[in-house]
């Protein structure tokens, strides 16, 4: 039977396992601009080989039921898995979907608990990952950096082989915004890192070049080998994109030549 | 006078019987998708003179008071009742409307408390009943099926003398897949039959066809003989939407023959 | 300071008095279709120089904060008088505003609060006042009944003197409907009368007409002459109306004499 | 850890300090109208040199996680400062935003809790600050003055030295409204003044003459000279609209000479 209590709390959590980990760095990537935090963090799951350790229901979701390909069916879902990156302990968030944006509540309510959980698992360090809405195709794109104070900042845009570019003033939505202020409210470290995409396709160009930072970061080394196909597949895309926007600025710049004479 | 504990809950229930039965299926037809499922199962409350036990009252089925055509007003509400199958027991849940698709804290809270209900009766066995919109006219409608796990959907499309559907990736909305989804979550089994629907009718055809695969399925005779009358006018309704569909895309196929030569 | 726990419940009540009634009927008239129950039931607050007992808040009401003529600004609230009709207690529920039709929550929160305030003081009647939208004009408006059980209904359209209508199959919105319906579910009796109006209008005719049947209902004597001048006046601006609807439809139904000949 | 209990309750305190002040006079300034309000608190709290005692949070802000110009990024919040002006404590709330208007459940739980707050620390007088949208340009606005009670209002409108209008009928929306409401719902004394601005633009102007008639309310002597410069640049910002608006009447207005004779 499903506990009143529980669900009157608008968001619950079936746990699958009790994990034991050791100041793990929580790492964040759902669903958001350009899927670039979800391949992401899908993609760690993946290569870390993690496992799964709790799902987490909500009908702040705002999702129906999800029926998969062979025909189950089950409710739409956040996941947080367990794994070992180098010598480190990570917890991997994932899932199907977020609240919607206009849903601010569910979200408070919803990360609110997986804050908390992370926490109690001796969590001193959040890490989120998205994207970045920017109308230039970039071929290499810019990973931006926020940060829940100035010398986790000053720390970040100094690490070596990597350029981490600081965004200005504005907002970051979602999960990737929440979880990190919720941790300043707590005096945590967090920083996001946000990758430069179009928005409009599955950005794995994007995702494998946060990837890419977040180990340098960490000093964690991480086989990436296996986003290379997709990553570009992605950059053959954006290639494609640029040239036919050449093209058309060219056409509408250039003055037409005159069309006849006499 | 109205107790404030039971309204704070969101969702509270008149019981008028104290139920006894015996591991029991609860069998769902709430109004959705061409009234599929509504259709099916007060057929079933007639047809195995069930009896009510339960009223469900919520503001969440967004509603206003209703007045019936003697004048006489009560709030809208779901019904559950028990009723004698063969030899089973059966609980079925009826009712004048549902929580609207963009209220699903709604339906959580409202079919949470009728599923721990059920549960609490002995049931182990959730059906949902319903529509499927498809643009198609079919004079023999599909039944397609979704379930809680890959056991029973196996033991569901090899029962015989009937041919039931998977569906490909999609979502079940409303209480048809919810119920479903929440005996998914508690590893219950489960199982949804929607019948295919234009879905701007009320369909006795498709309620007719979703019965006979229930009775199929459940190995249960079923008397369908109270719905054949309605049933046959769904279907010469049909026929006659195909006859002119089939009229309209040949006029404007056919080449039009030239007007005038010379 | 303003407690948390109470308004934690969505709505809350500043007592003024301690009402000593016996066997009060509850008499309800808020703002809704042309404007029918409020006019009625504050012409009742009037006449009967009823005393407010209790004040009721709720930010369910869903209007700011309202400044006077004189400058004073103060919370949109509902109010409970306390009067005595003939021989009879009267509770009348008026006030500035309903929650808006979109908030079902809101009325139901609201109304079983003062459904239950009322059932604690005694009362076993509740009578609704409101307004019925009728396109046509009607210079002798309609006074439809809708009402908790049959024997009450049959009792209602057999009194003397007055001709109630029963209204078909519907709904009713609002307060009006809510009331009701908390008392069906209480088994509890209580009637509705819902006068015809355009709704475009404060419809004094209406509320004149939905007094004056009440007044017969309970056989209590009350004096309607304080509501005569402005119900003349509305009279006057329906005949007007008419009279203008009349000769539109006239004018366009009319053929057109031929404007010339030769 | 973020508490359960605390985040349940809609909205949230971080207490900084535990201030000791007496008998303090509440003064909101927030977004609003012109940032009437929030330009003259925001300047309260810095040429009183005043300090922050606590920060507000609620998902109620409707906001998104702010980023910094820094790249540090915190929650939308509101902010209580504790600041000496004259012989007077003074609470001055200012912050990043409100609930918006159509969430009166998000201001009602807000402002109820900052309410009760200041009460706490024996607060007996509220002021709200803001902006009255008037469609004319006014070199010298007008501030209006809204009121908890006839006998302040009647002292309000006869301080010496300064002009308060009493604006008809209406509504006051937001923070500035509802702040007075629970006042007046309290017999609390609180009034709200509110400077006529064009609302389209940082009216330094009108927060100029609202501070100006609040110092003479309350005999309390303050130091302007840090707004002159922006209130005279509203000042020749309004004067080149109603220069403008003068010119385009004129054109609109003044028959055209005839073009041609002859």
């Amino acid at each position: 039977m499903i506990s009143d209590a529980v669900m009157w709390k608008n968001v619950w959590f079936k746990r699958l396992t009790d994990p034991k980990v050791k100041n793990p760095v929580l790492i964040e990537g759902l669903p958001g601009i350009g899927y670039v935090g979800k391949i992401a963090a899908d993609y760690l799951v993946k290569v870390l080989n993690a496992k799964k350790i709790t799902e987490v229901y909500s009908f702040h979701f705002y999702d129906q039921v999800i029926v998969g390909d062979d025909g189950v069916c089950r409710l739409p879902r956040n996941e947080l898995y367990q794994g070992r990156w180098g010598g480190r302990d990570v917890l991997i968030l994932v899932g199907d979907s977020q609240p919607p944006i206009s849903d601010l509540e569910g979200h408070y309510l919803v990360f609110k608990e997986i804050f908390n959980y992370s926490v109690s698992l001796g969590c001193k360090l959040i890490v989120t990952l998205g994207g970045f809405q920017d109308a230039q195709v970039r071929i290499k794109p810019k990973v931006y950096v926020a940060c829940t104070n100035d010398n986790l900042l000053k720390k970040l845009v100094s690490v070596e082989n990597i350029t981490l570019d600081r965004g200005g003033q504005g907002r970051i939505f979602g999960a990737a915004g929440l979880l990190l202020a919720l941790a300043q409210l707590e005096n945590m470290d967090g920083f996001s890192l946000l990758g430069t995409t179009l928005g409009t396709l599955e950005d794995y160009l994007a995702a494998y070049h946060v990837l890419a930072a977040l180990s340098k970061i960490l000093s964690l080394p991480l086989d990436l080998s296996g986003l290379e196909e997709k990553k570009n597949r992605t950059q053959s895309f954006l290639l494609d994109v640029k040239r036919r926007r050449k093209d058309y600025l060219e056409r509408i710049e250039e003055p037409k030549p005159p069309e006849y004479i006499g």
